[in-house]
């Protein structure tokens, strides 16, 4: 079972919440047991499981990423200035896998899906969910 | 096949290694060649592939994450004290997915597979274990 | 479907685009659609996803990591003299798992597959890829 969920971002670095429609997805297709990877496609973009209380985590997330990771700084600025944006999303990665447990999604209470938006904003991002069942 | 590993923690920064569990749910299966996948259930954990021939490199994982995520500086702070955990969690990752080759796992010789605690001491942390045979 | 890709590393930290090779073991083997398992073998070497326009992200990475994780200042060290290798590869993480959508797999225009050598140079690093069809 494979699907592509599509979001747009209105941030130029910005975390936002997926885990519902994986959610619905997963309970729509009827998997009970297997896992469920998430992978988004574009080289500035990444997943990162994390908490979605409030804001403040998210908020957190870029504040370091920001610090750790200047922009301005980098030769492949020198292309297009999204040096640190690549950087960003390679570090996080494009993909998380997540097993599904007796027909629901293995986060703990805690526990969301975020897309990374880190060269925003773009009208049209793509996320590839694939389940594999056992 | 899905089984949960559970493990206590006695630090509030540690790496424990699970290996030799996730072996031993791989070999009484009679899984042949596949993927398992291990998942830390929990906001503040991560699965992290590392070194174990002695402790200095799990030392060296706490020094480094403690250094470029100091604690006490974060918004999340406010909620409950732990940012710099959801910080590290969220950097590492909650899973990894390994190849399990001619019944073995794929790790190499130097590879050990290790539960990261970020906000301990806790009682029970829940790792999920996913096999997918070919 | 399992098969090991061999490269060999002529620096001591680098990136190598292993793109091509991973499509021609899915394009050989007729996979419509599922997933593929990038795992490297070695506690000094990981998986990135990353763009490949010219070399100037890849150069990127590598002088980001030596900035965040400088050698020569870990406890590790005294053994083997590689602790900022082993952090680096513990941090990018040994695999990446990447969905395949209608025989081709399913990177976006700039996102490229790369072994992160972090303790070369090498006579030989070996990739383990494993595809699950849906």
């Amino acid at each position: 079972m494979q699907e592509i969920i599509q979001i747009s971002t209105d941030k130029h670095n910005g975390l936002y919440d997926i885990t519902s429609a994986v959610k619905s997805i997963i309970s729509k297709n009827k998997i009970k047991n297997g896992i469920v990877n998430i992978y988004a496609q574009g080289a500035t973009a990444a997943i990162m499981i994390q908490e979605n209380w409030d804001n403040s985590v998210q908020n957190d997330v870029i504040t370091l990423f920001n610090k750790l990771i200047p922009s301005g700084v980098w030769e492949h600025d020198a292309q297009d200035n999204n040096g640190d944006s690549h950087l960003k999303a390679g570090i996080v990665g494009p993909s998380e896998t997540i097993p599904i447990i007796n027909s629901k999604i293995g986060l703990s209470t805690w526990q969301n899906i975020f897309f990374c938006e880190f060269d925003g904003p773009r009208s049209k991002r793509d996320i590839v969910i694939t389940i594999i069942s056992l």
